[in-house]
């Protein structure tokens, strides 16, 4: 296709997806259900053609000298199926948030208004790789009566091809329209640019993948992106903390894995127990190989005979490590005089996605709950927490870490918008 | 100035805004509250400078030949000052939404999940003409907690900066950031193009004007727009409707003021009841002077002998007559089959702004409410109803005709959003 027939092709699938949303928006929760428990069925039965379609994709991938983790995450392995499988199943099980209507009061004029819950309408999603997700993304338009346009990665495309068949054939099986999923079936770049500057099709892009790939597509996008740049979270140790607690706590946050943008990238101590519990948190990282990066007073405190930790793991940190996302065995550690520093650290250096406090003091708690500004505020809690399904949204579209719309960890309320709805006995306006 | 300079005081108001964020953000109910109340008092007291600044907007815009109407809404006659005045005191009056903490709730891994209210940061209002709504922001800015950069129009500039001056001085009278509500004190329209891309200081754009000047925010911004297109509202009569009702209602959407956004346009009447409804309503029309423009049914009905309705008054609807937000005496009338025609005419004529339906049917109730695609539906109740106090809001930011983030009417809340607060008694993630 040349540019010009993607345009129109992107600009189709817009159109038609435009018209299946409004067949879905009204669709009931038994028929969105039915289709999503077709599709678990049709993943776990796919057989033959999915993995032969996968293995194309494996093919060019190696081919191409892909790294191996790169050819991995291409992978169709029958337990990522099963995951996926499984994942449809949830959804089906949970209850239908469309048309819920909340907050119906009664006015001075006598009008009854109150907000009904609807699907936005069509939402597009840009991935990159891993083929499960336009699993997960189709699973996601049915549940939320939404329309989806997806557009996957081009070494997932023959992946992605047959799943989107799948998804077809459970949407007609449901008696629901097969346009309400479409899969962008171009690798052509120009077909992203087109997805993201149709405002009269597209309610919402919803990226997932790289910073460079979200930052693109924010800065280029005509409408509203739901998008998740960085996560640089921290773990404020107050005075009155719980040590053991609080070594549990940032223990966990730092290296119960390291590559989750939830994971804390910086350590901040209150002055008054930074002699007491940074040499144990210093062991604790040292032992698994967590190099640590410090202001002048937690260096000294580090370095000192009676901390015993090897002199590698302890460095002094630059200015630019208290901005960084490592996402390895790395962490930032400072010492600061009390809250109202932390506060204000975290306040200038954090990606504003999630901060935790651990404390005894209600009022210090209190203070870092309100004035953090970062998408997810914890008490006495790990960073890691930060999530759809630990947060009880039983799904989750991605993370956002803009403060319109969705903010913090989405799940499929983020799909929807709230209209008024107004019941009256024949008022008018005086 | 030139463009450089411009585009650089630009940028030095939003960071000032940005750092008075933080403050805004803290401060307690009853310090913003003495601030709203300082400014009611101030602006009753303003006396002379500001009568002088805005006879100064008036003698130019006369010499600058502006038709009467506008030299008008120029005005800050005593009338509009008290009406500004009281509308401070108003919202010192009701309660603070700041730090509500909503839907906490714990979760299997025994930690309280819920979302605060805060905040947005800072916004960014564009306005033409009308001096109070300077006033009308700063007020929606200090009682939400957030900074404000207020860009007014230049034929009244003067008046906006003698207001500019008391909201300063109440703002300090309170113990508030003075930067916490900044005018753009340039009338170069490169102000706007800087205004509304700085992502990393403005957080929303709210502009107020006619539809040419939110068309082009809305291409250009770099940051959500809180925006308000067309309000082409539709009353559909079912053949259950109690007709005394529907003539009330009717009547009332249309004319009861022409020029508001929430005036009906468009009239659908179902075929069994068409009849009997469009004469009554053909002739209260025509006792107003409201110009009929109808399809083929409609206008059969209206012209027959019957109906004694002068002809100059019932004209044959052109398709752009579907589509059109008069703001006039003028009203497009369709003779639709029943609920399903008329939920797909709306659909797909109008604007998504509100939308109504008189009837007795249950089932048709229902489906209008849940089907029409748009910001307000109503129920036996006039269009004219949609509107941020008859909502019961408490404030009008706006009124948005977007699906994300705001839809409908814009209250305080519109300028807020939910973080996520946790909380723990020391659990990490397994």
């Amino acid at each position: 296709m040349n540019t010009l027939n993607v345009s129109e092709y992107v600009q189709t699938l817009g159109l038609q997806a435009k018209l299946a949303s409004a067949l879905m928006a009204r669709a009931d929760a038994a028929t969105k259900n039915k289709a999503l428990k077709a599709l678990a069925r049709r993943l776990r039965a796919a057989g033959a053609p999915l993995a032969e379609a996968n293995a194309k994709d494996l093919a060019r991938a190696e081919g191409a000298g892909l790294s191996a983790p790169m050819v991995d995450r291409l992978k169709l392995t029958p337990k990522v199926i099963e995951t996926v499988a499984q994942g449809c199943e949830q959804l089906a099980a949970m209850s239908d948030v469309i048309g819920e209507v909340i907050g119906m009061k009664q006015q001075p004029s006598g009008i009854r208004v109150g907000q009904m819950r609807v699907p936005i309408g069509v939402f597009g999603m840009i991935y990159e790789s891993r083929p499960n997700v336009t699993i997960e993304a189709a699973s996601l338009a049915i549940k939320s009566g939404n329309a989806a346009i997806l557009r996957g990665g081009s070494e997932a495309i023959e992946s992605n091809k047959a799943l989107a068949r799948l998804v077809a054939e459970s949407l007609e099986e449901a008696g629901l329209p097969v346009d309400a999923v479409q899969l962008v079936g171009t690798t052509d770049r120009e077909a992203v640019g087109q997805l993201i500057a149709m405002p009269q099709f597209v309610d919402v892009i919803i990226p997932r993948g790289g910073k460079g790939l979200i930052e693109r597509i924010s800065r280029d996008a005509r409408v509203p992106v739901i998008k998740h740049l960085d996560g640089n979270c921290h773990v404020y140790v107050d005075h009155t903390a719980e040590l053991d607690m609080a070594l549990k706590i940032v223990d966990n946050a730092k290296t119960q894995k390291y590559s989750p943008c939830n994971a804390a990238e910086g350590l901040l101590v209150a002055s008054s127990i930074a002699e007491t519990f940074l040499p144990e948190i210093g062991a604790i990282f040292a032992a698994k190989g967590v190099e640590m990066r410090c202001d002048p007073a937690a260096a000294q405190i580090l370095r000192s005979e009676g901390a015993h930790l090897p002199a590698d793991k302890v460095l002094d940190a630059v200015e630019s490590d208290w901005s960084e996302e490592y996402l390895a065995a790395v962490i930032s550690i400072k010492v600061v005089e009390g809250v109202d520093e932390a506060i204000a650290h975290i306040n200038h250096y954090s990606s504003h996605h999630t901060d935790a406090i651990v404390t005894r003091d209600h009022m210090n708690a209190q203070r870092f709950l309100r004035e953090v500004d970062s998408a997810s505020v914890m008490v006495n809690a790990s960073t890691r927490f930060a999530d759809g399904f630990e947060f009880g949204l039983g799904a989750e579209i991605g993370i956002s870490t803009d403060k319109f719309h969705a903010r913090g960890p989405v799940g499929i309320e983020g799909l929807t918008s709230l209209k008024y709805v107004v019941l009256g006995q024949g008022e008018v306006r005086t």
